[in-house]
């Protein structure tokens, strides 16, 4: 076991009850405040640990670190030394904010420097983003679509069960929760008959999903094998993968779905490590037909994250709308790196991969508002007494996922946005 | 007229007849010698002037730019200045080698320092690229995709006419011209009633194209016009957007090309800036129906660029197999930023957004082996008496490009690759 994983510690930091953030998580990210820079913080409870003055008080003497690896306004720098150094790194964390652990815990006044309440601080973008992907692996929602759009008696696309089909996303364009999101314009023909007309898209929509963020990876020409792939995973987080439904019908074919996505995506500030979610490692459904070669895999490679889908509109209470989990999806993220890079490609520090939209079988469970009011033909009736079809102007999308058992909960925090006028 | 533009201009470096490096290109690099480490250069016949020496030694006084910019190993930090700067820059550079100029011509140990014979360099990667575009401009390219993959009766998809269709690629996997590349694995489905297996591609292609560079662009939720777009480009190199067309032809529907382009994507060295391409702009085809109207444009946009293809076989000599030219291209880079940015997408210093593969309206005019042997049933016949259906390991691939007037030649240069066998 993950030393830092060890269900029985306690932290003196105070974690209430039912947090997302307990001594067992450590998730790690990048704050600021009135009067620090940019950094690298660890988050505990309702609590920021701030990593550079832990550095330069002498906290992280012995790791592979530097204090311009703290300092830096991304992960990124940090990552640089792989999982190893990032868990020897999480360990020490677990190690300091240790009840039984006095050197840090007696001193109020180091204590006054590297721990600030998070009501304090202001979040940044943790990651400088390399390339980012997105995969399309749960195969309720590409079952959910395909019934929709093309051919309902066979929904699937026959590539779908013996490729974690994916593609490319724009990295320019992948924000931070709480920044809201002007609606975006582009070519929609509301009338299928008429020519297209260039308008604010009228079926807004979100995706629920979670995504990765890759460490270094091999030269250009090699590959990443399954059963390597979690060696090159550092964390995860919550992502939105906003969709204008409109847009996105009429210019997908033939090259997949462009400004109907690239206008934002939005990620939870937290990285959660693969280390933490340790603990939460479950099967994902049995692939059927068997997979070719090299996406076969060894023990259980899914995590049972449960996830939920909430609308706030302007000034009410918000509306749970859906209830998710990531266990659901089809293909995981080894096959998905694994064949990411069974052509040579190379990926590199900081590069981030969506797992697409996770859908489960049940109505109630569908990942995005598309699915949840079957293409609008069934609004969704919200806790103030108004319907939506897709998201309006000022409703807020929140998601939130965490991860529980008997002895703990590991959870992500939540990324939210608020959809703004177009301009 | 931009100053370095003018035809009369003479340099006192020795430029060969035909030459596509004259003075008035300057095109920009990245170069290193066994003694220099990655720096900033300029191209003048077969010489690179180093930028890095030349401001040092002071002849740089008095434009917006600091050491750091020429030292830096990408143009990306000089491309902050944005177009005002490297027009400046490029101006000041043509002044410097112009032939009435004593200045720098007449220090021969100034001389020894900033002029480097080309045989001398090796080229570097010149841009450190943010994200990755690639559009789908040429409609003759298109119709002939369409005739052979879908109906040959509506080979133009219903909105090819409306919109620059474009998608997102893989900015890891871009590499330098001379960089070889083994052949992909992947998922392809040799006959269409069996499973599909994994194997080294069959059917690996090439694609004609040229790539411009951006400057930084605006905020995300702003929109660059068409009228604005030219003052967002810094440059154009020439592309060779490799693809493998048994990985394609599979794993594309619904969301794109993936590991069928992103194993490798060969770009030229030398970035030529717009400005020198200036006394080259013409229309581009008609476009019928009219677009709509953050699509209009006024005057000249496209570029009458001379571009062909040869393929030489390991040891043997090289066979030109495609001429080409980008004028021939649908929509041009105004129209495709402005698409681009027109639902908030923002671009950033050092995106790159290839044209398409170039295909003219003859055979010997398509931009790629599956139009040119028609997806393989019309073999080319090579000088050294072999055919070629696709490209065969050992292949190497060399793409040219030029302009050219009365006056001036300005070239870009060539990209080539050879193919290695699958890993």
């Amino acid at each position: 076991m993950i030393a830092a994983n060890n269900p029985s510690l306690k932290s003196w930091v105070e974690v209430p009850p039912n947090s997302d953030f307990p001594i067992q998580n450590l998730p790690f990210g990048i704050f600021k405040t009135e009067n620090l820079s940019p950094r690298v913080g660890v988050r505990i409870g309702n609590y920021v640990l701030d990593l550079k003055s832990l550095f330069v008080l002498g906290y992280l003497e012995n790791t592979p670190f530097e204090l311009s690896d703290f300092e830096s306004p991304f992960l990124n720098q940090l990552m640089k030394t792989g999982k190893e150094g990032i868990r020897q790194l999480r360990n020490r964390i677990s190690k300091l904010l240790n009840v039984n652990q006095k050197d840090l815990q007696s001193k109020q006044h180091h204590l006054e420097q590297v721990l600030i309440a998070i009501d304090n601080v202001e979040m940044c973008m943790p990651i400088q983003i390399g390339d980012y992907t997105d995969f399309y692996s749960s195969k309720e929602h590409a079952t959910n679509v395909g019934m929709m759009f093309r051919d309902p008696a066979n929904a699937l696309l026959p590539n779908w069960l013996w490729i974690p089909v994916g593609y490319h996303g724009r990295a320019s364009t992948v924000i931070l929760s709480g920044q809201n999101i002007h609606r975006p314009k582009g070519q929609i023909k509301p009338n299928p008959e008429d020519n297209p007309i260039f308008a604010p898209s009228r079926m807004l929509d979100f995706e629920l999903e979670t995504a990765f963020i890759t460490f270094e990876g091999k030269a250009l020409g090699d590959s990443i094998s399954t059963n390597e792939a979690e060696e090159f995973i550092f964390g995860k987080c919550l992502f939105n993968d906003w969709s204008a439904r409109d847009i996105q019908s009429w210019e997908y074919v033939p090259l997949g779905p462009f400004l109907s996505k690239n206008f934002a995506s939005s990620i939870s500030p937290w990285i959660v490590t693969l280390d933490a979610l340790q603990p939460f490692k479950v099967s994902g459904p049995i692939q059927d037909p068997a997979v070719l070669s090299y996406l076969e895999f060894e023990g259980e490679k899914s995590y049972d994250i449960h996830l939920e889908v909430l609308i706030q509109p302007e000034e009410k209470t918000e509306s749970v709308i859906c209830k998710s989990n990531y266990k659901y999806m089809y293909w995981n993220m080894s096959q998905q790196l694994a064949h990411h890079t069974v052509n040579g490609c190379n990926i590199r520090c900081g590069d981030m991969m969506g797992s697409g939209t996770i859908s489960g079988s049940t109505p109630d469970s569908f990942g995005s508002m598309l699915e949840l009011t079957w293409k609008g033909t069934k609004p969704l009736l919200l806790n103030d007494g108004t319907e939506r079809k897709f998201i309006q102007d000022n409703d807020t999308v929140i998601m939130r996922g965490y991860c529980k058992n008997e002895n703990v909960r590991i959870g992500f925090g939540e990324v939210k946005a608020k959809i703004l006028p177009a301009k």
